[in-house]
């Protein structure tokens, strides 16, 4: 797997892939991106193909829709030989990359986040799959994109919500992984520079690209970026159902203020870190509390699927820049957690 | 991946493999396999387990099968370290172990064959799937199994038709790999006779995880498996929506002869062969003719999934006990060979 980070690879893709040596090709993306890239992409791609645009959001991350992508390809007659091109947040990456990993028992897909989540987080380490009642993805694969595009220039479309909800899981990358890198994101002035923006995504790919070679198939290691996550995607789940829905980066964000709590509600992380980890999610201007049901909140937390035998595992973190994970923690604590982070 | 044949394992499953390594155990079977089995098949689990219970036949491999073994899975808390034991013939482990594949991104499963076709072919070599909009195996997965129980006694209960549809892999495993064991086949007085039995499941279990060891993706090799199923999965199709659908394996059979019908007239395969071919294919009662329209037939060959670029490819024998792959054939020869095996 290739990973290509630079401005402008947008509107010359084909200089970096020999699209000919694939019988078909398809773009699945969604009609926020489409409206704001496809002519670009057009250009770069200089080539005929399938366009499967969806409606963007979490909740097209179901069966209908991946059913949907697999017709598609079916009715073009997209064979084993063809390409599926990702291109949009992690929802499409998630969804394209399954759907791509099951078409004909797995075709070549590629790819092109246009998120900073996506690009950080979503789109890298062959995680695909859908949300099935309710639970984030349940139904999935490991399954690696051949390449991964990740064009800066892209970003600056993001509305600023997104934008800064991109930086949940670099933030997390630093929490677990780098000291450094969580000193330097505390500190620097303008996030927003096209510099700085570069050289922390370098960064974050990184850290995840080294923990995932070390771990494909989540059996250890790889669980410390489930840091914020148990409790983040049950909160993402509930909000979901409301007129409010937050952002994946959104929930983690407040996902990890309430892991960070029981981290050090259980004595593994002190108070200066717990305080340091509110104090950059505040910088970064993320959600610190919410207005959700804690009792929904902790009925969802038992079917994520990080539990082992219905105990309530975390992975969280016991300083800054280093992580442990299986941690069992009592419902009693969790509750705790969940009344600190619920308004 | 460890394979054990032998009689009665059944009710002694549990000195194969520690259970209790495992959070959770559902089985996946059909009706009708557990009506004779499932008393036998609980003494040798000595352990309580989920039963998922499905119609038998080939039209439930399809999507809403699935997503009720998903969510029988999801409802009954099973989690990463959950197991699944599918029980069945090869509609079982396909479909099973694409649950398996896909549920949490990948569970581990085992496979239980109670199908002679199932314990030489379906149940080895990890392709998992589902049929969708009427093509078989469209949507799948290569995700192999933990283990699989091969236990003869229970195919004694098999009614005869199926056990002849079985032969119909086990033939074509001699036909592409081994001239010996085609001879044998061939000049075999009884092969009801269960150290028989036992004998040609051995060959046909070691010819194919060999071949399937040195290409598990069928990226080139594999492909000679493939052999009568080009034509063979057009035939299945089209009879699953007749009266009077064919099992996989008289499909193949089928296929076989339309298949060594192109091969001859191509100049591949010397008359004498293929006359050889139809002899063994009658000498185990297996269909010769079939009444299907031949323009369904093309059409559904079309979306074959093993056509690259909508050329129509073959795997093809060029003699008794070897085949090669990636044949193209025009379509006026594919049009004579469903010529000679339709009515």
């Amino acid at each position: 797997m290739k990973i290509y980070i630079d401005e402008k690879i947008l509107t010359k893709i084909n200089k970096y892939i020999d699209l000919n040596s694939y019988t078909k090709l398809a773009v699945l993306t969604d009609k926020v991106i489409s409206s704001l890239w496809l002519d670009k992409l057009k250009d770069g791609l200089k080539k005929d193909f399938l366009l499967i645009t969806i409606k963007p959001g979490e909740k097209e991350k179901n069966l209908k829709t991946l059913t949907f992508i697999w017709q598609k390809l079916l009715e073009n007659n997209f064979d084993r030989k063809s390409l599926l091109l990702n291109f949009g947040g992690g929802v499409i990456t998630d969804l394209g990359g399954f759907a791509a990993s099951t078409y004909m028992r797995g075709i070549d897909y590629i790819n092109f986040p246009t998120t900073i989540l996506g690009a950080v987080d979503a789109s890298i380490g062959g995680k695909t799959g859908i949300n099935f009642l309710g639970v984030k993805n349940l139904i999935g694969t490991f399954y690696e994109p051949k390449m991964i595009f990740i064009d800066t220039f892209v970003f600056s479309s993001l509305p600023k919500r997104e934008f800064i909800a991109g930086f949940a899981e670099i933030i997390k990358h630093a929490i677990v992984a780098d000291q450094k890198y969580f000193d330097f994101l505390l500190k620097v002035a303008d996030i927003f520079d096209q510099k700085n923006l570069k050289k922390v995504i370098d960064w974050s790919i990184k850290i995840k690209t080294k923990i995932v070679q070390k771990d494909k198939k989540e059996k250890g290691l790889r669980k410390i970026l489930n840091f914020g996550h148990t409790l983040g995607h049950a909160i993402e789940s509930l909000s979901l159902k409301t007129k409010k829905p937050l952002l994946h980066g959104e929930a983690v964000a407040l996902g990890m203020i309430g892991e960070s709590f029981i981290a050090q509600k259980i004595g593994l992380l002190k108070k200066e870190d717990f305080f340091l980890i509110e104090e950059i999610i505040k910088k970064y201007q993320l959600f610190q509390k919410i207005n959700l049901s804690k009792v929904y909140l902790k009925r969802l937390m038992i079917n994520d699927k990080k539990n082992i035998n219905q105990k309530i595992l975390f992975s969280l973190p016991e300083k800054i820049g280093k992580a442990v994970f299986n941690v069992e923690v009592s419902e009693k604590i969790i509750n705790l957690a969940i009344d600190y982070i619920t308004l």
